[in-house]
């Protein structure tokens, strides 16, 4: 038998704090048994809120800490305020001291990343961190990055979020080969930013190992035309919520649409079946937790708003990236490929190779 | 009675020329019977077409031309090519020339506006033009741009985009003053590229007549937040686009949903006019038309692969554009605007104000 994946919560992150972490960690702990916890939060709350939860308890030690991070405290503040003390900084140190090999929070997306960022530095090769979300599509579920991490990109980060997005993939939907995309608002090569067309020839030309098959479109990725969509953050943080926002949009107005007439009425009853399998496909829940790439270990993000079931899926995706080995997918997938990528933007820098 | 709107028509634009065209022009034609066209394109086929649309026949003139741009061509290559004498070219002269109110073309968008931008030149101050997308939402209908005019863009252009998205919605909603979002990847201040920022911070502090409400996020637009969505054109091709992917894929779920089961197909029937409602309601088509805006004269850009419904909803905004004075109304507020704006970016250029 395999160890247990340790995981680290930021039990007081999030807008419903421990109850709803709590929660959602004994959710996914009914899924996978062989998981183990520590909390770190307010020792008295975090306890009494444990009581209810005898299952999570038994598996759980709690570590106390007195500082939380605010939902609306900026990166810098919560650095200053927050470091070597608060709850969040303390699931990512445990990751970075080996006695957790994830950490999931629902605390604020800036002052998470700022934190993580500080605190386990950049893998070697990667020149900055990206978030990874999980976007379902009509082919089953694709990895979209970056959604938010940083605004703007170099081609070279672009090829390493390829490369990082494929390995994830590869872990993920256990496929050999993923495809991957260059998010553009054309699919003629002529239109598009530099940055994007320079990390299309490196994909084509140079990078060995990931399956690029060219520029997509925002309609492609609901359509699922390629398993990885890489974009850079300002754009990707957009497309997500464009996304959840149609959907939400178009959800309310099947609402409307089923209760206008005693036909449309009774018609929704009889087909209610489907109408809750629908929900479940559209449920923002279902998809929760984007993962922090590019760094010495992994971090989850949850939605802050969301509930236990919600949670429960962003510890779900934690267990999974700490069992397939994301980690160290990507470092194997940097090293096959990354002469290649160092060679292009930074002829100089021969010694790298020598990094692994 | 005021004098008909005259439209000028790229009749060989489109996935389907002059077929689509005309048959759409018709469909318009009976909804505002006040409109007369000039249709360019190949003699001989036009006139054939036009044959099976007398009504349309009525009130229209052929102007041929010899030469098509291509649906993939480059905009270099079309300017070169098509210059002076393609379908295109010659719909956006007619405007230029005063023989027509507006143009309307389904080719393709990246040809149109390098033409239409080479041979109507901006307006006086105004830095570039934008397209402007007709966006349903929650709330009834948003203006969002730039959708893929250009891409980035400066603080100043976006400034010129809010004015000139406040004007088309002031025309199009009959609103006294439209509110006006920065699309941002987050509400907080902190956030965002320096553009957005400073735009920010003109539009608050020096914009007079703007109605500025802050940052939205890309859920807000489907949500309606605002009457108007300002950003660049990558990320607003990429919002439009992964909108417009992620309705087709929920409306794809929702038919597999409605098939899974008997009961589910029998509530389906019994509930087929709401669903009808429902279908109507997110018909790409009805919102088909992106306006370009910022030049000395109104085009209108269809969906190439539209059909005549699709083209008819592009004709009425056409109408609409000029029966309501847009032009006109944005020149009226960039005079009134224009000094502040100025002021900030190029405090040196004290001569703009005596431009109009």
């Amino acid at each position: 038998m395999t160890a247990p994946v340790r995981i680290a919560l930021d039990a007081m992150g999030g807008d419903h704090g421990p109850e709803t972490v709590l929660a959602g960690a004994e959710i996914s702990l009914w899924r996978h048994p062989d998981t183990s916890f520590v909390l770190y939060g307010d020792e008295e709350r975090v306890t009494n809120v444990l009581k209810s939860h005898p299952k999570l308890a038994a598996v759980s030690r709690i570590v106390h800490t007195d500082v939380v991070v605010g939902m609306d405290d900026k990166p810098s503040q919560a650095l200053r305020r927050g470091r070597y003390k608060s709850s969040m900084w303390r699931a990512i140190d445990a990751v970075k001291l080996k006695e957790a090999d994830v950490a999931v929070s629902a605390g604020n997306t800036g002052a998470l990343m700022a934190m993580a960022n500080f605190n386990l530095r950049t893998m070697p090769g990667i020149s900055r961190p990206a978030i990874a979300a999980i976007w379902p599509t009509l082919r089953g579920e694709s990895v979209v990055l970056d959604v938010g991490a940083s605004i703007g990109a170099t081609a070279k980060s672009l090829v390493e979020m390829a490369i990082m997005g494929s390995a994830m993939a590869r872990v993920l939907f256990d496929l050999e080969a993923p495809t991957v995309g260059l998010l553009n608002v054309g699919v003629e090569e002529i239109k598009g930013v530099e940055e994007v067309k320079e990390a299309a020839r490196i994909l084509r030309e140079e990078v060995v190992g990931v399956n690029y098959r060219g520029f997509v479109e925002g309609n492609d990725i609901g359509a699922g035309t390629v398993d990885v969509v890489v974009t850079e953050g300002f754009s990707g943080n957009i497309a997500l919520k464009t996304a959840e926002g149609t959907a939400k949009q178009l959800g309310s107005y099947l609402r409307a649409a089923m209760g206008r007439t005693w036909r449309a009425r009774i018609g929704y009853l009889l087909a209610r079946d489907a109408f809750r399998v629908l929900r479940e496909k559209m449920d923002p829940r279902r998809a929760n937790g984007g993962v922090f790439l590019g760094l010495n270990g992994i971090v989850i993000k949850s939605h802050g708003g969301t509930d236990a079931e919600g949670f429960a899926a962003a510890v779900d995706l934690a267990y999974d990236m700490v069992r397939n080995e994301l980690l160290a997918r990507i470092e194997k997938s940097l090293v096959g490929r990354q002469p290649q990528v160092v060679a292009v933007s930074r002829p100089q820098a021969a010694g790298v190779e020598g990094q692994s």
